[in-house]
Parts: structure tokens; C-alpha cells; sequence
């Protein structure tokens, strides 16, 4: 084994990145990243130009192909090592990030007649105008008593497959007939390098309503629309796999993109955060596993199957085969960061981090760090980008309070920071309330390398935080799976004792801040309560929606 | 009266300014401005050194006699007239301004043992750290069933005199103490013009809780705290004088430092808000007059004594002898928009602004003018220095709601202008709820330049809004008061009609954005109502305060 490797591959939401793994002790011999040439689509078709509505985010599927043509030769040979000595390999992606293809897998994006219709091509995750057919999905579930919708924190998101279907069947009915498959990235991507279509247990549960062996009811998704009561028998449904299993060999045409052998274990597909956890070692009950970047997620696996407010699931096998998989999240973190930093620093600030050769977060940071916990008098809503968990609504917005002519921007990005942090807590006492304790906080993702922000969530937590030890925790965590799959080891639990784990330092809470977040989250759970409830987002966002479409100035 | 001049002094924040009045038509023949040495102190005594705790505001006298010296002669000489040619000088100030002197009028700062004591400062009007003080002022009042409480809207402000007085009385007794006169540093400019002290009708009344022909009683002032008692006959009442009236004449030394004849008529003391109307010949009835700047003032005269909630106060004589005199008052408005302007514009926008060599209010507002009404999606609160009308409490902070990663700092910069704009929308609807009518909208001071403010304000306010003729209104005011003073016109509305005015262009309401803005306002009312009367912005300030105290990091 110490002479065999494997490679995972993170399909992140602007670049994928391949990873090369030793199989006996997790050591990352090799890493590459390739960015997609078309990053994420916002405002218009790169093939026509068209121009997207507000709350749109796409992705086209052969930026996820040239990830593989080129990142895996290069950490072949940057590694030095032997390809035949590779024995498998995997891939995790965001999620849910989902598309249209044909039966012989085919986008339809790709079809020339399609080129110019935007349900033709991949919804990214953070597609968020899905909202309005999410809101109907959840209210027909509420009024017939599905069972299904407390598995998923009683809403289901309109990030998930039903939600951008319907979006589709009712805004391009042409589309949502063509196709034959409405089918994850995740599972596509495996699907071409295995040949087989094989969907994932995480998926299938999470975003995909997968529940006790079954999916929404035909009678269910006649209510919703009697166009779309096929819709899990036409074009979802299709053989599940469990995470860490093989999937199939690699094929011909994706051993000649990547440099690999030909006929290696190829694993199920499975999602970013959920691969993690393997990364991290922390595949136990109670061991939250948070992946901090520019949103998070929250991974835990549990023996106690419950009901926790606004979650984003539990699902069976959904992280380790064998127990409860629960997921959470928070739709914006490091984006409302960047967002606030990009776009607020004056020039006075800008220059003064330039001359210091620092970033402009490291710079307001600092600053920020001059003055004690509480001095800005400033508490933020951390909902910029919507509420994930514990409200599923997209169509939530930032709010900050306390502004006064002397709060400086380092306040509101120490605010901003910690309005985040709040919401991580929120979650975590919303799993503690609902009989699923949270007993070990662990973060990955690109948010551990910030003290600034992990002493923050340490003391607004009040918990211990410690850090993954990989700086590449999705690929390696996929490596794992792979690695399993080829029959490296006899399970994830195995083969992440053997190749995850944290570092040994831990950030501490400090006493004191403890103390005035105490005080702070309070007025943070009011304002949640409060605009988490009533209508005033959403109006604003209807009277946006609306001038926008009437330009009237 | 054709070859007869007047000189207005306007005392603002930072600076004073000297005006030359013709007294036939009011043509303004010179003017000159001199920034205070010290400007506002808020972080140290400059004397020595010693630091200020949050919130303060303080001033130096004798920057004021500079004004004097500086601005004087050199109207004089630019207009080239002959000095011997002025009948008349009279000035305005911020208001509550104030501070404690000795019996011959003496500042207790000029006194070497007071030195290094802050209370022995004049009192800027936004100095704000009176607001316990008020708190039990406006608590005790009502609980008294005090008939004066009402004729403040209900609240007195910790601006004002009684609670900036008992501010010192508690936290500095021997200033207290060595005090002869607790005065308006407008009647003190007075006296120091004409050898007279004559408390004007203008602050008695809004500031110094003058109504009915007296002051709050002993028995009240002796609840409050027993070494309050004699406040009103030790240290504060004294002869009054009306608007318009003469307080004495000019004295040698006085003539000295302005070149103007010895013994010309100096009028008696007023206010920068309230002189406005006379230059904006806005005198009747329903005429509320806005004097906009870094905070507007609105003021206006009326024939009907009403209560109207959280006005300043109504005064009879208190703008106009002979009717009674409304104040409203926004304590941020444009120092928020520069507030945001300075702090928050990227170094790219700093950048371009300079490129086409326009200012950052300029950019921002032309950038904001391409999207139509309402389609940033945001309301905010306009209350980052307070909220003077209708709350009167300085407690409260600014709030913005309906952020998205998607939102651009000239979104926030109009939604920041917008919500003063509702502001003023709030105080009009206040008044004419209370049967004081608002029937025109005059708007005077710096912010009438700015066509992008004004368009937004008739909007929301769905009223035409003129604008005052003079660039100069609080001087131009103030030189009329002296024209009457010194006997050139039989009364204010008769010297107005001569001297005052407005411009022929107006602002006319935009009927597509005054629907937009009548939804939004509808959100902005319920922050209002919902942030203006629970404890959340006053649990912040605590927090902050306890913060800088404890300094815990």
C-alpha cells in the first residue's frame, strides 16, 4: 500500500483541483487546479450573449471535462510517480449543481438548439431563482402532511433538483421534455469517467428527496403541476450507489484525458462537505465538521435520527455508510467578506494595506483587532446571500444596526465576520436543542488559514475549534472514497483514521469575549426571530424585482 | 436705505461667516468665512491634552471673538463701502449651544484651575452625552404631569440646557458651582458685542424650557437632584429680549475688532435655523422652512398651538413675534451621507471620481441615477447621530436592511439619502397628523445645491420643494434681524418681504417614483415604530460603552 496512490478531484464553484494521495498514511504527494474558462454565469449566455434575470447562476459542463484533461496529468508528472501505480479515483462537487442531459448523457446545453436557452445549462448551486416554485413545493408538502418534508428541516430549498425542475418545466417546457435525465454534476462527472450512471446516496438524499426508499409521490407532483407528476419516474430515478463504492472501471476515452489506467476503480460521486468529514477524521456522532469558504456547510453523523429546524437533511448513509448523515449550512460566509472588502475599503485603506504588502482582509483585520469585543456597538445579519439553515429563504437579505457617523469599516467587517459566526451558532444550538448534540466543532476549508475569523467563531461558539490538517480537505476526502473503492481499506471509518485527520492546535475560546457575544447574540437571535418571519425581505425584494422590470427612474 | 448696509454673522459648527446686506433689497455685497481654530472637540482637550469620553462635543469662546475679528474687516474691505454706512450687526448660532461663565460673562475655561476640566467648555449643540440626564428630565416631567412636557413633543433633548446643566451639576459640581450664568453661546456673542446680556425668546423657549412666561418650578428642578433647585433663578433666567429687538449697542471694544461704527445697533441673539425663514420670506403659516446641511432644522410659524409628537418645541415669538414658532429637527444628513461618502467609496470609485473631476457625492449619485427607484432593494434608518423628531433620543444608531452580495455602495449611498428623506417624510406627516399643516416645503442650506438630494426628497415627500434664493440663508437672516433692529423695517415679515426669498425653479414630484418611495416609506415607518421604541439600539451603546471601559479584547 505504501507504494499505491489515489487521486480525488474537488469540483469547487470557480476551478476544480485534482489531489494525488499515497494510500497508506493520506500523505498529498501532488495537487493541480485549472479554473473553469467560464467561472460562474450571472449575466449572460458566453455562447449568444442572451442576458440572464437577476438570481441566476449557471455553469457549462466541459469547464468540468478540461479539469480532468489537465489537472491529472499534471500531478502525474509533477508527482514523478508511476501512473500504473494508481489504483483508483473519485471526485466530490458542490451541490446541488444539477443539469439537463440526454440518455446518452449529453447537456443539453450542448445541442445547437438549445445553445441559447438558459434551462438548457447546469444550475449552479447558488441558482437562486428557483425561490417562488421552492415556496410552492414546501407548502403543498405542509398541507398534505408529507412525511419527507421533516427530514429536511421542514423546507426544502430551491438550490434542490424539484425546486429547479419545476423552474424549468414551467419556464421551458421544451427543455424539461427533451431531456432525459435531470441528473447532479456530481453524478455526471462520473458518469463520464466510468460510463455508468450510477447516482449517489448523498445527493439522492439530500437534494434529491430521497427517503426511506422512496421520492415524492406521483400524487404529490401532480398537485404541484400536472406536467411534472413523471418527473421522478421519467427523468430522475436511477441506480443508487453508496459512498465510498465503485461505480466502474475507468473508460478508454477518460483514461486518454487523464494519463491514468485504464479500467481503475472509479467511486460513486459524492458532495464537498460530505467528503470532508473523512478528510478530518471526524466521522463519529457529535463531531460537527464545519467547510468554511465562501459559504459553508455543516457535516455530522449521528445514531439518533431527529427533526432539527431548518436543516438541510438527514439521510441515511448520507455522509458514512451505515449511520445518520445531517447536513446544514450558511448560503454566504467568506463571500460576504470578500463582498465588504472588495467593495467598501477606501483608497486610504487600500494604500495603507499595499504599502504593508498585506490583503485588505488581513488589513481590516488588524485594525479591527485594536479595539475590544463589542466596541463597535454593531450587530449584522450574515444574510446577504439568503439564509440557508435554519430558514431555507434565499430571498432573505443583509441587515446591520448600531451604525453611527463614527463606525469605521473595519467595525462593520469585524460585524460582518461575526454576524457569520453568529449563524454558525445558531445551527449548532438548533442540533443541540433538537436531541442531536454537538459535542466537537472542526473546521476545514479555505477559512482556517484566517485567525482573525476562527478566534471569533472559537469565542462566539464558546467551543474549542480545532483545524483539518489537509489544506486540500475536499480532494483528499475524495481520495478516501476513492481509496475505499478500489479496496484499499474496508470502510471510511478505516480509511480515514488511516489517511484524515486535524492539526494539533486548537483555537481557545477567551473568557471575556465569550461574555459580551453572550450579550450580542442575543440582540443577533432577536433580529433572526424578527426579519426571519416577517415580510419586509421579501417586499423589498419584490419592490427590487419590480423596478428592475419596470425601469421606472 | 438704498446706501445702508447691514452684517449678519452666521456661527455654524465649524466656521462663521459675515455677511454684507444691502438694507433696500437685500443684495448680499460681501461675505467672508473663518474656520475655527479648534473645530469640534470630541477626542481631547487641546489645552492639555486630556481625553474625552464618547460622545462629547466641545468648543473654544474665543474662536468665536475670532470670527469676528477675521470676517468684519475683511467684508468691509472687499465690498468697499464705507463702514460708517452699517446701522446694524446681529448673528446666529447652532443652538443648544452653551456653556458656563462667571458674572462679568467670562468663559470658566478661560480661568486657569478650569482648564483641563471639559465641563468648563462650551457645550456644542451635538454634544450627546447627556442623554441619562434627559433621560430622568423627560421621566420626571411626566411622571409630574408637568404641563411644559408637552410643548417639546413629549421629550426634551440631551442637547438642550437643563440636561447638558445637570450633566455638569453631577459630574463636575465645583463648575457648577462657580458658575454665575449657564448661557447660549448665541447670547453670549451678544453680550460680548454689546456689553448686554439679554437671553433671546428663540432658546429660552426651545431650549430652555421658557413656556407661559416661566421656567420648570423648584419643586420640580429640586426632585430632579436637591442641588438642582435654585438652577433656573441662580444660573439661568435673566432679562429677555424679543427677535428682532435690539439687545444694546455696539461697544468700543467690539468696534475695535470689526472696524464698525461704535454704537450701531446689535440685535438680540437667534438661532441658524430660525433666521432662515426671514431670508427665505417664508413667514406664514404653513410654510415649514428646511435648512439642510450636516442635520436639517425645520422650521415654522403658525396660528395654532398644537402638540405634536417629538417637535422640538413650539415658542410664541420663537420665529416670528407675534406667532407661535414650530422646530422639528433631523440630527444627521448630510454628515451621514459624508459620513458613508469618505469612509466607504473603493479606492477604484475614489479613483474614477477624480478622473472626471467630480466629487465622491457626485459619482455615487450619477452611478445611483442609472437604476430606477427602488431597484437596490434597500430601506435604512437615518439615525447614525440620532434621532432628534420625532424620538428625540441620541441613543439610537443607524440600520440598513435588504443587503445582497450584489449591492454597490452607490445603492447604499441613495438608500442613506433616501432615509433622510423619509425622515423628513416622518416629521411632515407628524405635523399635519397634528393639525398644524405642512403646505409648502422650503428648502435652504448647503444641501439645495445638490440636485440628486432635492429630486429624491420632493419625491418622497410628494410635495414641489422651492429653494431658498440665498447661498448664505442663516446670514442673509441674520443681517435682516439686524435691519429691524437697527429700526431700517417696522418687523420681520415686513424686512423679509424686502430682503428675503426664494428661487423661481422648483422640485417637482415624480409621479412613477413617488409610488415606489410610498412602498418603501411604508418600511422604513415600521423600522421606525419597531427600532424607535424597543431597547435593542440602546443595549448596543451599553454594550459598546462597557466595552471601551473594560477595554476586554
Amino acid at each position: 500500500m505504501s507504494s499505491k496512490y489515489v487521486i480525488g478531484v474537488d469540483y469547487g464553484t470557480l476551478s476544480g483541483r485534482a489531489l494525488l494521495v499515497r494510500v497508506s498514511d493520506g500523505a498529498e504527494i501532488a495537487s493541480a487546479v485549472h479554473e473553469y474558462t467560464h467561472a460562474v454565469i450571472e449575466d449572460a449566455l458566453p455562447a449568444t450573449g442572451k442576458k440572464l434575470p437577476p438570481d441566476w447562476a449557471l455553469q457549462i459542463p466541459s469547464d468540468y471535462i478540461d479539469v480532468l484533461k489537465k489537472t491529472v496529468p499534471e500531478v502525474l508528472e509533477y508527482s514523478g510517480i508511476n501512473p500504473a501505480d494508481v489504483i483508483g479515483i473519485a471526485s466530490d462537487f458542490t451541490a446541488c449543481t444539477v443539469l439537463p442531459v440526454t440518455a446518452d448523457g449529453t447537456p443539453l446545453n450542448e445541442l445547437t438548439k438549445f445553445r441559447d436557452n438558459p434551462h438548457a445549462y447546469i444550475k449552479l448551486w447558488k441558482h437562486h431563482s428557483a425561490q417562488p416554485h421552492a415556496d410552492r413545493i414546501n407548502e403543498l408538502a405542509h398541507s398534505r402532511k408529507e412525511k419527507w418534508i421533516t427530514r429536511y428541516g421542514g423546507k426544502i430549498s430551491s438550490e434542490w433538483e424539484f425546486a429547479k425542475a419545476l423552474q424549468v418545466l414551467e419556464e421551458s417546457p421544451d427543455v424539461y421534455h427533451e431531456m432525459r435525465y435531470w441528473i447532479e454534476a456530481a453524478d455526471w462527472i462520473i458518469w463520464k469517467l466510468c460510463g455508468n450512471y450510477v447516482r449517489n446516496v448523498c445527493t439522492a438524499g439530500y437534494k434529491g428527496i430521497y427517503q426511506d426508499g422512496t421520492y415524492p409521490s406521483r400524487e404529490y407532483l401532480e398537485a404541484l403541476n400536472p406536467q411534472f407528476s413523471g418527473f421522478v419516474t421519467e427523468k430522475l430515478e436511477h441506480t443508487l450507489g453508496e459512498l465510498g463504492s465503485s461505480a466502474g472501471m475507468l473508460t478508454k476515452e477518460a483514461a486518454g484525458w487523464t494519463g491514468l489506467p485504464e479500467g481503475i476503480a472509479v467511486a460513486v460521486g459524492n458532495v464537498d462537505a460530505h467528503v470532508t468529514a473523512a478528510a478530518a477524521n471526524a466521522v463519529n456522532p457529535g463531531q460537527m465538521v464545519a467547510i468554511m469558504g465562501t459559504s459553508t456547510c455543516h457535516v455530522m453523523v449521528s445514531d439518533v435520527l431527529a427533526e432539527v429546524r431548518g436543516m438541510c437533511g438527514v439521510v441515511p448513509g448520507g455522509i458514512v455508510s451505515g449511520m445518520l448523515g445531517y447536513e446544514a449550512g450558511q448560503s454566504g460566509v467568506g463571500d460576504i467578506f470578500g463582498w465588504f472588502a472588495n467593495n467598501y475599503s477606501s483608497a486610504d485603506y487600500q494604500n495603507q494595506a499595499k504599502e504593508a504588502g498585506i490583503d485588505i482582509h488581513t488589513y481590516l483585520s488588524n485594525l479591527a483587532l485594536k479595539s475590544p469585543v463589542g466596541a463597535h456597538g454593531l450587530v449584522a445579519l450574515d444574510w446577504q446571500s439568503g439564509n440557508r439553515s435554519t430558514l431555507v429563504d434565499h430571498q432573505l437579505s443583509g441587515l446591520i444596526v448600531g451604525l453611527t457617523l463614527a463606525t469605521k469599516p473595519e467595525e462593520i467587517y469585524r460585524a460582518i465576520v461575526e454576524s457569520t459566526a453568529y449563524g454558525a451558532r445558531k445551527i449548532v444550538e438548533t442540533f443541540n436543542q433538537s436531541g442531536v448534540p454537538v459535542k466537537e466543532f472542526i473546521a476545514a476549508g479555505g477559512l482556517i488559514k484566517n485567525k482573525f475569523v476562527m478566534q471569533i467563531y472559537a469565542d462566539v461558539l464558546n467551543m474549542p475549534i480545532t483545524v483539518i490538517k489537509s489544506a486540500q480537505g475536499p480532494a483528499l476526502g475524495s481520495a478516501i472514497h476513492a481509496a475505499v473503492a478500489a479496496g484499499a481499506y474496508k470502510n471510511i471509518v478505516e480509511a480515514s483514521a488511516a489517511m484524515g485527520g486535524v492539526e494539533d492546535r486548537k483555537f481557545t475560546p477567551i473568557a471575556a469575549n465569550v461574555k459580551v457575544y453572550d450579550e450580542l447574540f442575543e440582540h443577533y437571535n432577536k433580529l433572526y426571530e424578527r426579519f426571519g418571519h416577517d415580510e419586509m425581505m421579501h417586499d423589498l425584494r419584490s419592490i427590487r424585482d419590480a423596478a428592475l422590470l419596470n425601469g421606472s427612474k
